[in-house]
């Protein structure tokens, strides 16, 4: 504990060089989106190669994935792959993150230039693209081995590094490095980390153990060759549209119960264990309506239901329809082929395939129904699946400790809607427990215009971090 | 009859010359509704004015409508008025037809260049954009003049001529021309003739004598102030996708019956005399396969059903959405407003105001069952009324003698599915008979690509609107 104060103290101290070096990060716009940004990615990837040289660490790579699918000479910007450590008395913690950013152009209604970190230190804030997602926990890590360095204290474990630069546009290409080093660089590794999601709130430190999968549908109805104009031809022809409507409105009802026969019996029964997890978390619901503009239309009365909701049962979204007139003005036009995108967002024990095999047959099922000449076809466009691991777990336990010892409260157990594939991934790559130790809050907005991280918690999360690799080396591996 | 004789023949005589003029016209590109082609369609309408003083025409105008609605100085294009003829003992005949044409490009997969006309003796076709639409027409009314004079036959009528610049971008700023003149430039009007619709099929002439209105409404359902991530809320809150799909789903089943109560009862029962004009109109129903494209989706089995729906029926038909997810691929978005945008097609006896209170009335009860917290707004966005004429009026008989003495045959008489606004407003503001007399066949494909107008088509056209101003000048007036 001393170690660990020594620790604190030092972050404490390194404040201004730390907010500098998330500075210096933000300045390089390596937005992985655009084309014409990916020298700054591969920039991005350089200057943390550089970073990680200072900082010591060993058998850095800058691992090519070749040309991006779909382009014709667009490359891939090369994952950082880095040791720090070499003892084999040592656990091998594996850290991830991401070094590319969402787009972020001032004129979207951003208060500050986004690629310059802004700091307002009375309102404990600092605005930039990349600050909360995910600049500020990867470099969170590198200062938290400086302070280690700094504070003449022994690094606790070995830490694998393996920070990626196109997380924000699909992860192209990382899924298959992780499995092809699954016994090769990562080989020994004893747990993964992952920093690169949020607090529920505003207030209290979680922990994360469970995301939704998602599968991805589109249902594709054709009609004639052409566009036809409705006044010829409405009321004479099977319309793709009015098909498609139909189809899609038997999806789900106005309270979000999936209307797809067979899909309740797959998910797992609530138990008294899980269901009392949920009385202590801080959420109060309505920041779900500041969350959601300021409109209410929370289907839930409880925090409880709203968060199960959110974490624990499946949910289907309607995107939208490609092929029908979508712009603005009136347009009489009969679409000719139209496809609607929808999801279904994965929890356990949904079996992916079976729920492919359900939704097509209700699909089916419902369009034969209308008796129309149509033609449909739906398919699967991607899925991924759900991750839940055991929030008692070792990797866990670490975490918890480094929280109480940082924050000085239990972090709430928490659960994502969302999905972050590659979770999943490393966990079946590494044979090891994966856990989310997020470092940013709930608003911090890291998708949206002024994304933010507070100065608290990035200095309180290089801490958190620090003292999760402390606990972890403690830990007996389960 | 030997003046028509001689009117046929000094037409089959000037047919280069018919030929040159419409290619003259085509070479210039009168696309209304991009604001780059504007001079263009300025330049068309002095190239009709020119050929109106060289044909003797007088009071010649080029009446300008201000500036276009939306634009900041984007003057509309002039309607040419006109006049042929000052003889006090002659009925007074309005002819209306449009300048402009639809935007075509060689790239949009025309096989020759649409703005040079391409002529195809053998085939007995001419290529080019406005071949049919409208120019053929227009300029088919010139032809007749020049006709009648170079045979030395005194012009049987006297003419209104009244030529648009506008009519394929919402005929703007005329309506409001036509009653301003409806005692003034159009006064002591006794009949009206366009010339702006095509045969049903390919082979028989037909004369129009109904169109159907155009309702157009838009269902508007928000939830959240901005786009959501469909991970994070999915399944806690009202999605405007959801609720709008199952609104749109429940307006029309299908077999094309509109599903709004009340509109039914509005609609006139068929009477024996209008079923029986079904019976003899040369149509075949495997001709719709090939206009929708190869696919065959009809609804309907009988040649009778099919023209019904099309002509005397309401219909329903779903456009499409605004403010969905509408690219291609994936994209897990809960949209934060979603616009459904549909018509109705409205027939006799459908009261226009009527059938809005039934619509927003039937929106509302649908979307008040999904006991939804999302807002629902429905709107009006524009509507048209039906026409419909009785096609044994004196205006008719005068076409249908036209018809025989050209074709050799008696004309069908039919209505259409689409809506030509204009029409009403003629007919209301000259309180006169209008007839629908078109020139070119059902498979011009007026809007798309590789637009062509017959060489036969072209010519018997000429030959039949100087029949009609003939025979409506003996035809007693009703």
């Amino acid at each position: 504990m001393a170690d660990l104060n020594k620790f604190f103290e030092t972050v404490d101290s390194l404040k201004p060089e730390f907010i500098q070096r998330l500075s210096d990060a933000v300045a390089i716009p390596s937005v992985s989106a655009d084309a014409e940004h990916r020298p700054e990615v591969v920039k991005m990837a350089h200057w943390t190669v550089d970073q990680l040289k200072a900082l010591g660490a060993h058998d850095i790579e800058l691992r090519e994935l070749g040309v991006q699918e779909g382009t014709e000479d667009l490359q891939l910007p090369p994952v950082v792959l880095a040791k720090y450590g070499n003892d084999a008395n040592k656990k091998n913690i594996l850290i991830y993150g991401h070094l590319d950013v969402q787009p972020a152009l001032k004129e979207d209604g951003w208060n500050t230039d986004p690629f310059v970190l802004t700091v307002d230190e009375e309102k404990d804030v600092m605005y930039g693209r990349g600050s909360t997602d995910d600049k500020g926990p990867v470099i969170g890590w590198l200062n938290a081995i400086e302070a280690y360095k700094k504070a003449g204290i022994d690094f606790p474990v070995n830490l694998v590094m393996c920070f990626e630069g196109m997380e924000e546009s699909g992860s192209l290409g990382l899924e298959q490095l992780v499995f092809a080093e699954g016994d090769k660089y990562f080989k020994g590794v004893d747990a993964v980390c992952i920093s690169d999601n949020y607090w529920l709130g505003t207030t209290h430190p979680v922990l994360t153990y469970g995301l939704r999968g998602c599968n991805y549908y589109s249902i594709t109805i054709t009609g004639p060759g052409a566009d036809l104009h409705s006044g010829v031809f409405g009321g004479i022809v099977n319309e793709p549209m009015i098909d498609l409507s139909k189809v899609l409105a038997t999806l789900v009802d106005g309270k979000g119960k999936i209307q797809i026969e067979g899909v309740d019996k797959m998910v797992a029964p609530v138990t008294e264990e899980e269901r009392s997890r949920y009385d202590d978390i801080h959420y109060d619901i309505k920041e779900l309506t500041e969350a959601t503009g300021g409109n209410d239309i929370n289907m839930h009365s409880t925090k409880e239901d709203t968060l199960m909701a959110r974490w624990r049962y499946p949910s289907l979204s309607i995107h939208g329809i490609e092929g029908a007139f979508s712009g603005a003005g009136a347009k009489t036009v009969i679409p000719a082929k139209v496809s609607g995108k929808f999801s279904i967002r994965t929890v356990p024990n949904i079996n992916s395939k079976m729920l492919d095999e359900l939704v097509f047959a209700h699909v089916e099922k419902e369009f034969a129904k209308l008796g129309s000449k149509c033609k449909l076809n739906v398919e699967l466009v991607h899925d991924g699946d759900y991750w839940v691991s055991d929030p008692n777990n070792w990797n866990f336990t670490a975490a918890k400790k480094a929280t109480k010892a940082v924050w000085g409260v239990e972090p709430d157990l928490t659960r994502e809607g969302g999905s972050i594939p590659i979770t999943l991934i490393f966990e079946q790559a590494t044979k090891s427990d994966v856990l989310l130790l997020p470092m940013g809050r709930g608003d911090d907005g890291a998708h949206s215009i002024n994304e933010k991280l507070n100065i608290s918690n990035y200095i309180g999360g290089v801490k958190t971090l620090g003292a999760y690799l402390h606990y972890i080396a403690e830990e007996k591996k389960e």
